[in-house]
């Protein structure tokens, strides 16, 4: 019998307790929705860790029981601490998966991940959002349409700069003029990294069904295939005889 | 009529002041070797800077000024500033073209690009090196013939912890049984970055001919094509009336 | 002094000899409209070649003396022959560059090359489409700034079926709700393939300036860089002693 | 409870009837020898189709109860059909897998799919292989250490004339002196597509635990995501009311 993929879904977690708007939609954060419906998924287990605990709640220990992170971040990139996200990425490179959301476009280990700067255009206008599949075949996109819609949502727009994905999964149309690519997958080292744009903390989309199927299907992709550190650089002797 | 490409070279500059075999190579150092071959093709102009200077010789003004920028670190990468990384990193993703010679996997600023750990396996035989030639259309490998061969290199071997390149120029065959891939080009932002395994300071590796083609190849091919920040990440109007 | 690139525009050549709205926009044929632009740039020199000429134009001793190839059809893919198809991929292969342009989606040769199907979904509504350069620092790129419209096409929405690109440039947005990988590079064998999406028999879409700077530029992009067959697979002796 | 993967292995099944030395070595005929082994995997079933069969083996209905096929030819490459490798091509398209094996690199339905000439170099001295594992977190490399070897194969050498692969799995170095991609993936439309180097038809390779690992692997990697045809390119009307 598999085990269930473990996830931590870590969250900043200070809008929800200073906004009154944010509170009304996530009373409880957008860590606890969100792990409220990953742990009501077959195979999956997940706990919460948010900004403000002791090591932002991501200690080696955590870390080394999780099998996918999911990262949430807004207004608070800055206050991640630089030791935190090189252990993080150390674990993503030894086959952890990282899920980075929305405005987590931003954060300290998605850019560290990256290696660019991850700027884009954006708007806060309510509009709609139309999330093309172009990858139908893709794992990230089972039991999605060719395209599925989120009425108001904030929107990013052209150019993102980020490496050329492996696989853009969704792309997007807005009614203001936009495109995007909305859902890129990447693997760096041992694990698989996933950036899924929709996502806000005064809408509903992480209630919303196609966007909690697109995040299940993509914990479910970037799960470990494998868990092994990058660390070494090892002296090795040859192979086979040397002249 | 074109303006020539602006090239720094720089390197640590330590063990050529420190270690009587590499001075004995290196006699004014891998950045005045480099340099003085760059100076001498059309349409380059080249200068150093090495690690003790002021912040390392690579100034905002000295980063703007520079098109390409070659490194070569060794046993020094901790001592780089992640100031100086920093900034450099905002270069490459504003335009400027990197390249990154042997040792220099491991530098900061390789690590900085590739968001991975750069880990590979090693072993200091004097062994031979034979670099295949798997893309002998690309601008990098003009000049080059289906292979060229290194007599005495310091082996490098996969699995090298690298994001999958966009090409991969050369593969490298050792005798003591690894195989590797010596010459790999990436864009991040709109920098183009090139690795070239070869290299040593010990060896006369940067007196090779084939070498220093490669190096110059790889100097026009990372050319600014465009020089652009990617900082912004404007709030935008609509394009189209929003209903 | 360089050499001229010499570009051959294929056209099929038929609309705009039976359909007097084609006619009209485009009364010497669409290859005559780009073959004068091309002939007016610094640098190219362009001749035709079109279906119902003997071998369709399209000679070995013609594919010899082309440099980059462009193809416009759109009625008539089943009447090119499958002979002058493998002929024109092994130029292709052996360095030559390619161009297809709209329509061209389902011609014979964009579609060996590719592997896919090459389908798509489309509408003739004479809608707005606007073009996001989402690579500003591509070749093919130069000169267009953040994006560029075109207030007559017919659409072209994704799912695109073709292999992921090297590099997307251009990302359509249409006000009819869909979305469109516009600009698509590939490299086969030796030479470089790029797709545009612009381009229609009754909309002046090829006297536009930013679509014809486009074109320009990807020609200059997908000249050869080498000139060499793939054909040979020959039987080789060691290069190393073998035990 | 998860439905076995179809396997159809695919062999020209000609060498074996008319050379000793093949049949000692695959008395049943290569296909037999990897179906046998399929056939005892856990989630596998496999069956068998050969050139000298009505349609190869290979009929339409044959095709849609295929989730994956594997592909051996080696002398009779043009005796394959076209009509036969289109509708595998289709096939592949929308959704099901293709393993090609070591001379299968010159077959028609490997060529289609790439798009290029698929060229190489090649040598037959019985030397040894050692294939470097350079994706270990890669499920076509599940249970395979840093690197596998072989004793006694024939060489294949770069340059391979193949698309630049999603993935390469698997890096070959051979005693006189070549390396190799020896372990490639694609995806085409809606299938996936892995070249696998080892395989011989008088060496027992395809007896080897390393290589009947890695094929069953692929196996398990490209069984179809999805079923869905890409043929269609509609004409469809607007999401969004057009001006």
């Amino acid at each position: 019998m598999a085990e269930n993929i473990r996830v931590t879904v870590w969250n900043e977690f200070r809008h929800e307790q200073t906004d009154e708007a944010v509170k009304k939609v996530y009373p409880k954060g957008i860590h606890a929705a969100l792990a409220d419906h990953l742990n009501a998924q077959t195979g999956l287990q997940a706990g919460t860790a948010t900004l403000d605990e002791p090591e932002h709640g991501l200690t080696q220990e955590v870390l080394e029981k999780t099998d996918v992170l999911s990262w949430w971040g807004h207004t608070a990139h800055g206050d991640v601490s630089d030791e935190v996200v090189r252990r993080v990425q150390k674990q993503v490179l030894s086959g952890m998966g990282l899920i980075c959301l929305h405005s987590a476009h931003f954060s300290k280990i998605f850019r560290a991940m990256m290696g660019t700067n991850c700027s884009l255009r954006w708007r806060e206008a309510n509009e709609k959002e139309r999330l093309w599949n172009i990858e139908p075949g893709h794992p990230i996109a089972a039991g999605i349409g060719e395209y599925f819609e989120l009425p108001h949502v904030e929107m990013y727009g052209e150019r993102f700069d980020i490496p050329t994905p492996d696989k853009v999964v969704f792309m997007s149309w807005f009614p203001g003029g936009e495109v995007f690519r909305s859902g890129c997958c990447w693997e760096r080292g041992h694990g698989r990294i996933f950036y899924f744009r929709p996502g806000h903390e005064t809408q509903p989309i992480f209630y919303d069904e196609n966007v909690l199927r697109v995040i299940t299907n993509a914990v479910r992709w970037s799960a470990p295939r494998v868990r092994m550190s990058t660390d070494d650089a090892p002296n090795v002797e040859p192979l086979e005889p040397l002249a």
